[in-house]
């Protein structure tokens, strides 16, 4: 029986999730996209039409933070996947509301409580891993953190154990990107997220513990296929805290690029307090929360794509050792901005991370991830979902002592 | 018969006001001042008690906006003079309040429109000079901008115009904070106020007409006495629209010192656009204006005091001729942040900007400027203005042609 898809959120990523649904519509039944604001998820459905798409496509309005609202619709529509790409803050009410109607969940992206900055690893440990029985008593499957960084790169590392090593020693996973959007500043996905990332403390796993720094304490210059020489930052990130869970003895640590232009505007924030989740009093007596108001100032997100032009290169470094003897290898994907945006309307950041959950939902659908249990990514088989990828418009290439080649 | 005085506004200046008509309360009747928030002038009035001042001293409520309040408040405690160092959104009301219960009125700044920024020229032409009439005919003084700058520095202007030369040619106003504050950003003035002299269209009169700008356009170093080289920059100020209509022929500048930190941050913060007034809309609904979130993210000037360090050097570098001779006069003071401190609990930018006023007021007092019309400073009797000042703790220094001495 085909299998009916709702997708919960209505921003850059769900735009690039509804168009590759639809381009794969075959692979399932009817497909749904729910949304606090609605008229956002029916222009989404608009722009599919533009692209010629006659499958049968229907927005929802829905407040995802409602668990019981989640399980209705679910139910209302007969969803069997749910891929969510709202705000972090939806996750844990919308896996709820999966394990109540019995639906497979597929997000990209960790559970973030919104009066909270940076949790205490483990992060997956703090809510979703504690719904575990819970899933495997529903029987469903629940995938985490299917998108790019977490997503692709958890399957990056499970491939160089899989067919690289008997034992991974270490996994940097480097994230560039040497696009341009041409305004002056902006983020690529929803502000208050991303600089949320930035603001707190910065975990990494190294000899066996969780070591913590200050975001751009360490900076590290590489040196990567098409971007070139960039200076990426150890930061934190969801992956960081899956991998060190099943690769225990290795050192996992996550490197983000950033200009100088970011790093200032950033440093200018932050240390003025606009960066805070934690509400501050105005003279006249108004409670604003400051890292609401930039995002209300900063150009959204989605608005960047049209203009946006070069390059991502996200990829793992892995080091480890076969039959005692060492090696390394590095794992990647090049990704166009511009690309992306004449095929489905958004910029490459978007393109990367909602490319792979609809990538995952088709295995599910398929059968080859339908697992029933909860699950991330570098828990499930790497190379169906990597060759699916490529499929999709994320090609996977390895440099190792072969060359830089396709998988 | 001794006059009694109304101190309108409880901030950083005017905490230097009342310590300053403290230590001068043989030149007055009972002393008074009001705030919308009574516990800070309250604090005030502590702070003087501390330093041992048995003058007769009251607080007040008040809400200056309201000119009935103002007048009603006039009457009741029988004031003659009202110092209005409050916010520059109030002079109006102020000034109504005054005409209407008889009271001479004095301020340190020109009035604003909460809704405005960077009226058109000449800015005391939109408000102020349109109640000339009004003050003449009440028979009260009215004196405008009787601050540092503006305020001294148009006494500058005046006493190179009486002693110097027959005809002005150009006054360059130069104005350097070289102290610090300790703390990473920080404006010494409300930030509310200050970010809003900058913000917009920068006006200066050369050649007989108004020259538009923008902020940080053009940039000029200067090498000062005590302070030494400095960049400062073609800023936007109240004096240069008075004094460029008495001195209709002469260029008038003002340029104001800014290190690269603070043109950074202010950059950062202008571009984002939370510097501005206008209120957006963030994805809660909440309607906020960036600037007021700002202000209350930044420490209150007042706080600042205690660890300030370092001087200022303010000044006028006015040419013209005498008997057709060009030449060339700088006017100036230097002030020291930790004297200010010591002697009045304010740091030095509220010191300077806070014992003119209060100069002013003794002129009144006496007689020597009590005009019973509105006036800029530099339509007044420059002399016996600087002279008193000299006594009060800002004196004033001239180079000229035979060197660097006291006036």
């Amino acid at each position: 029986m085909a299998k009916n898809v709702l997708i919960i959120g209505a921003g850059g990523v769900a735009q690039v999730v509804a168009h590759k649904l639809a381009q794969n519509a075959g692979e399932f039944g009817k497909l749904h996209i729910a949304s606090r604001t609605v008229s956002k998820a029916e222009k989404i459905i608009t722009s599919i039409r533009d692209k010629g798409h006659q499958v049968e496509f229907a927005a929802h309005p829905l407040d995802a933070m409602d668990a019981g609202a989640v399980a209705a619709l679910i139910r209302r529509i007969d969803a069997h996947i749910v891929i969510n790409v709202g705000s972090a803050f939806v996750n844990m009410t919308v896996l709820q509301g999966c394990i109540d109607a019995g639906a497979a969940y597929i997000d990209t992206a960790i559970h973030e409580d919104p009066a909270k900055v940076c949790e205490t690893p483990p992060w997956y440990g703090n809510y979703e891993w504690k719904r575990r029985e819970a899933v495997e008593k529903a029987g469903i499957t629940a995938i985490l953190g299917a998108g790019f960084d977490p997503g692709v790169v958890n399957a990056y590392a499970r491939l160089a154990e899989d067919e690289y090593f008997d034992k991974v020693e270490s996994i940097d996973i480097v994230d560039i990107n040497a696009g341009s959007h041409g305004r002056w500043f902006a983020t690529n996905f929803d502000p208050e997220i991303n600089f949320r990332e930035f603001t707190g403390t910065v975990y990494s796993w190294q000899g066996g513990e969780w070591r913590q720094n200050k975001m751009f304490e360490v900076g590290r210059e590489w040196d990567l296929p098409v971007v070139g020489k960039r200076t990426a930052y150890l930061s934190g990130h969801d992956e960081v805290h899956s991998l060190s869970a099943r690769y225990k003895d290795a050192d996992v640590r996550f490197w983000m690029g950033f200009g100088e232009h970011y790093i200032n505007v950033f440093t200018v924030l932050q240390n003025l307090g606009l960066l805070s989740e934690q509400p501050v009093k105005t003279a006249e007596g108004l409670e604003v929360v400051p890292l609401k108001l930039v995002k209300a100032v900063l150009p959204d997100p989605a608005s960047l794509a049209p203009d946006y032009e070069g390059k991502t290169c996200i990829g793992d470094l892995v080091k480890g050792t076969q039959n005692g003897q060492p090696g390394e290898v590095f794992i990647y994907n090049v990704a166009d901005h511009k690309d992306a945006y004449n095929e489905v309307g958004s910029q490459g950041i978007s393109y990367t991370a909602g490319v792979p959950p609809v990538a995952a939902a088709i295995l599910v659908a398929r059968g080859t991830w339908d697992v029933k249990r909860m699950a991330n990514v570098e828990d499930l088989p790497a190379r169906p979902f990597l060759e699916l990828l490529g499929d999709l418009g994320l090609p996977t290439r390895v440099i190792d002592a072969t060359g830089d080649h396709p998988i």
